[in-house]
């Protein structure tokens, strides 16, 4: 019991991709906007949402990681714009019948064949 | 117990952010790639798998979900540009040390305000 | 001196790449803007203005040529957002040192090659 | 008659977006690619170049004006890539029924009343 209670705890602080796809589904439906969410209408949407995350970035030159000199408003934009990429790549793969989690984990596994640890790099 | 269980079963199904998240960073520490995944690559490495998903819709016209007519080889495609996108977005999200999946949440709870759902569109 | 005058007007208006790059150059050294306008900043904020041309198109379904349906007001948007776009990648050349006149030529004399037209489609 | 010459001896080292556009109206079809052509295909066609240049720069961290530490061959691909941008930018606009060049001039006027110059900024 002591381990399931863990369980749920933990996974109350994740996010999975299939509750926030089954959330957006709900969200579009709601609204009537099914009619507008066709895959190439969502991939501009996508596209139009990473230019303003660019934008975030545009006159900044290098920036470190952690952010370190941005203000608290800076950080709630970028997290916006982030979040608005991750709504439209998600509604993408749905509309599309893709499995977006499991084709990222997919996709590491992939990259890991493709990209192998070095001996020396894991000691 | 019974509940427990079928939640274990649920979740076991379901990718979270976190897990990415997690897995990307270890993927990127053992192959000593922390040095390169300053915020700007990670940004322009996004841009530059937003333009390969791109590709895959850009001579198609008007696009129906389901992706009716594509053959398997085109839709495995597709699962490996989408999650390229996911998994750089999650990379720069994490070394900016933001939370994408709390920030998701959070947008789609603003969104909802702003766009309130009309009384005869929930009947 | 007919021939010679015919081409002055044919010439004026016509828009060269060099004149757009020079006036271009001429607006960021009167404003203190070099500074800003390293490769990657440049790079960024052409991203963001393909973001914005982006968005017209994005809630439109496919879309006619010509824009037969469009306002003048709609398509006076349009023109700004790919003149955004052009002033940017203008920019980013004439920061890196290359001739995006000459280079594009080369790219379509190279692309002629790569796709030459077939006999049949010549008649 | 001296003028004359060299004026056209002047055009003769520029590139126009006119001739640009004549150039790839015809390109396209001759080869039957007018059928493509349609202005959200050409469109992502430009998104996924803006990708292939965005690849150019990602992991390079901050580059400085001019590439001083960048081979040849990494010059002519950068020209490449932001020759195919412009292509399908030109494409793009010519497809609209828009005058790209007037349009980009247009918009540098406007610009210049937007961000007047300082006064201590002429001096």
């Amino acid at each position: 019991m002591e381990s399931s209670c863990e369980n749920a705890r933990k996974y109350s602080n994740n996010v999975s991709l299939q509750e926030l796809r089954d959330s957006l589904a709900g969200f579009a439906e709601y609204r009537g906007w099914d009619q507008y969410h066709s895959p190439r209408n969502l991939l501009l949407a996508l596209v139009g949402e990473v230019g303003g995350l660019s934008e975030i970035f545009q006159w900044k030159g290098e920036v470190a990681k952690g952010l370190p000199n941005w203000s608290s408003d800076e950080k709630e934009h970028l997290e916006e714009e982030l979040s608005d990429v991750l709504i439209y790549l998600i509604r993408l793969a749905d509309v599309c019948g893709l499995d977006l989690g499991q084709a990222a984990l997919a996709k590491i596994v992939k990259n890991a064949k493709k990209y192998p640890v070095a001996a020396n790099q894991t000691t």
